[in-house]
């Protein structure tokens, strides 16, 4: 039994992350820690795991960590997650961590895009960029798995095969996303205040959303060359998911046919990704970790839609896949 | 054409009233009023009013007030009412004033169920209660309407008819309301955060909301009996309306058929009141001045469906039909 | 490992129980049957289970039925199910029904409120009614349980430690139900259409709802007293979950402390019902089998909340539980 | 006062113009046709109008219609729509057509597309396009106008600007859309069933939706050159709305700021079009006229962001703003 400890866990993503373990038959969640501040009986920050989990959340004692994990999920906004992590490794644990502090390699990229100084170079040289579809064979054995973004993830596995194959262009993709609520955190604001967001829908950050750069770099690093990705979140009225329609222009001829049958083998063996003839629908993937894809050619552009939910595959439940596979266990348990 | 003031212009109440002056033959907004720190373009604060209302939101200047405007329409919240109403009425102007503080009679039940002194004792005790289908009467000459509450619109309006005929006992109602959650207002929290409220559903305040004893005070007032009712509101995962469910304890033997034919009779020559055979549907009074109201005997219960928009009926809808009163407009101008 | 077979499997329920049998340790999903005109791959009719279950939903026969599974879960409506359950049982499964077929022991009653004649009166009086916080005893041994419905769970629950202590009037009972647009199937009305039902909420059959009598049949079973409940749904527009306010006369003086603590007595030992201190929401309990209950006193009246999701403790997870208990599991097993 | 004639009367396009209607001040409902077995009173239909309006829908009548009606909104389908309109033009109206039957001036074209053989080329030929900011010339004097799509709508006015300055190249153009539930119209389907709809989202018809050969003629009429559009539709879990981001490859250099002029100074004396320095939120224009426009450049690409009220500026509102042009009536009247 793997024991768990959960750094930050008064998220939405710490909230599902407990929900996938209470299911995971080899993992059990064993220490749960938050800012003094925000610490308590886990059920008066979740109610809904009274009955199912009694631990309370407690500010961060690393030895009481060491003692009583072997893991951590560190749910730690970035930043903080770089003050944190360090710790976490030298008391001996292994971290898959879902901030963006340990997902570029470039520290100055990092550095330029979140305004903040890298203050860890030596664990992100280390770190495994934790998508195991494209990059399984460096997570395994890896003590520092980077989880990668939600929507970096719906972009980058529905990208991957056209690129591989040099079907598509790659400094010309762009990638029109659309997220639910729960992608913008747990702190209340006016935007996402019930009766604002209700019945709404719009793009924000259009061509400036951090994810742009994570984008690129799987991308390069997957493939081995350059891309540059314009990406459009939009935020729309519904709690969890992340669907992504991709326009590429074509590098050379293809058919939908041999579109799609290209991604069928090249995804044949993933467990977690479904290759479709028709766009998926969101609601099939919410609360699963999969990533539906339907690639195809229309009007003259390579069109990948792809989707997931931004809380599983997006973040908790890839987490635990990540997780799996560092721990030695099946990649799926507890997931399918 | 009446020039009217908007005191408070900052929530859900008052850009909906600006909404509804819009269409308004004979009313126009002339003048918006906030505190300093809230103070700019209308369009900045409620972007939805960009090309049709081109105002600023500025601090109140009761000079300005009074040659701008003939009527204040006060949005502001119960306490800060009070200090403005008198300065209002002073400055000439006739007054609509959304809030609680001119609602109660009596002071001392006001200053416990609010637990604030009324330090405008002199204008409550001149205030209409601004029910037209109630007090009609009172509400024609007057310079300063209360406006009710939203749950205890759809409440008395809904019980008055049975209680007149004393077909219910008074001291046996159960008020079963639900509000959308734009009965919250304007400022953020957790509990209205999207990914908290959405699908979501709850009771709040059981038996001790404060618009209890406003729903008591009507009844006796317009029957004449002390009442007694348990009020339990809860909020559901849409914006706007208040659906009311409403059980009482007959006094005398009467059928459905009876009980409809008297709602019938009594509300025919009421414009906003629509009786009905079947329990109405929110979503056919949302966005309207309707009180949809469906009066029934069902297993030894009078059962009572009533049914508002709580931005319109039970707030700017009806705060424009008292406007349209004082001001000796048609009652029903610029709400069908 | 115990083989489930799922009988009429095209609707919610039949979804949502194979989505909770995925995740059980010792059961499986061995067998999906239906109308000939309906069948197909599952993944046809469900799409949300590609890469998760590779069955063809079959028309019925009874030699593969009895070959691969050792219970069978019958998720057809009423009415049809006493055409099936009858071979089911012959077939020598084990029978956990969804449908009212099987729940009101008075055929008579049935007859009158489902206007239909019952054809299976023998196994009629066999059948366990599988509500396992009151019945257990009763459902261990069973060879065919009647799954309750919904709303009568959600009713029955709350009310009984205040009836089994007198604390209430059995004949004035008042339960206020709203439940989600799931609780309407999986065909598609004019009512149920998005864009009637999204932001939309009403009351249906006041007082003549068929799960009516099916609570006085479960109170007087539990408690030994006849009762008389008037029982009003309501829909909303969210996809699961049932909330009810259920408003008593006192039998007796009762202090809120007094009630709360009569409950966690009488619940302390049952893992799906939180006793809560104050209402429950109604997404604490959405995709659990939990049942949140929240007793109290006030204005005069006892005022129950309870809350649980009308496809898992209403339906799906409760005929896990159910099954659980027949085949000799852990009851809580896939369910916590 | 003109007297309207709404045929077609039970879909949400024509209970949105009776809505309208209803506040214009120089219009009026006075006839409403639909199908024998669709007739009955229109509050029987729209419970939401009781109170409001007192007509009957009926089955068409020429001599009733000429008798009661100067101008024809014609809500029918495609097909059913050139059955009637000569009709309705030969009794001496004036016509504004919802349907797609007089919108395309290649009959073939039109054949091509919507499978079905034109059989009114005479009154196709007449028809002028009801998109005022963009053909409001020739609007002025129809006797028949073509409403167009809700979807070109959004995308033209959009584009045009851009174009007209060979900002972009008209060959690569992606148009990703996305519509709230009631564009799928009145008519329920699994599809649109609540509980299949809610929380939802997904592409549908990509390259080849019916809106996409009508956004490309549009295009051409307004600039004068052969364009072609990649149109993506989408729809989402809300009533309301149409909001598109659109995908421009530069055909020179341009900064946003220019881009922003060039719209502003474009779209300076159209009262319902609103470009903003932002990209819109769909919020904001439900319910309202407005078409809400953000040009920007990003990543290489020139971006637009547009949003309308697909049952307003998408259907209801620019037909009564086209039949306020044909009728003489201020162009706004009943429209802010």
């Amino acid at each position: 039994m793997v024991k768990v400890a959960i750094i930050g866990a008064t998220g939405y993503t710490a909230a599902e992350t407990i929900e996938l373990l209470l299911r995971h038959p080899e993992a059990q969640v064993t220490y749960l820690t938050a800012l003094p501040e925000e610490c308590g009986a886990v059920t008066s920050i979740f109610p809904a795991l009274a009955g199912r989990l009694d631990l309370d959340v407690e500010p961060i004692d690393l030895h009481k960590l060491t003692a009583k994990a072997d893991v951590a999920l560190c749910c730690l906004p970035h930043r903080a997650s770089m003050e944190y992590v360090p710790k976490l490794l030298d008391a001996g644990l292994k971290v898959v961590d879902f901030s963006a502090d340990y997902r570029l390699h470039d520290r100055a990229l990092y550095e330029s895009v979140y305004k903040v100084e890298h203050t860890d170079a030596g664990n992100l040289a280390q770190a495994a960029f934790g998508l195991p579809e494209l990059f399984r064979s460096k997570i395994i054995g890896a003590t520092l798995v980077a989880n990668p973004g939600c929507y970096p993830t719906a972009a980058s596995l529905a990208l991957v095969p056209a690129m591989r194959e040099e079907m598509i262009v790659p400094e010309d993709i762009v990638v029109n996303a659309v997220s639910g609520a729960s992608g913008a955190g747990r702190k209340a604001s006016l935007a996402f205040h019930f009766p604002e967001m209700n019945e709404n829908y719009f793009a924000y950050s259009p061509g400036t959303h951090r994810h742009q750069p994570e984008i690129d770099q799987i991308l390069n690093d997957a493939v081995g060359r350059a891309c540059k990705v314009l990406f459009v979140p939009h935020v729309a009225a519904f709690d969890r998911g992340i669907a992504e329609s991709i326009y590429c222009r074509p590098a050379k001829d293809v058919t939908p046919k041999q579109l799609l049958e290209l991604y069928q083998s090249c995804y044949k063996n993933e467990p977690f990704i479904r290759v479709m003839s028709q766009p998926p629908k969101l609601k099939n993937v919410t609360r699963t970790n999969f990533v539906d894809i339907h690639p195809t050619v229309v009007g003259g552009k390579v069109v990948i839609f792809s989707a997931i939910d931004n809380l599983v595959k997006g973040a908790s439940g890839q987490a635990i896949q990540n997780m799996n596979i560092i721990c030695k266990l099946p990649e799926t348990m507890g997931l399918l």
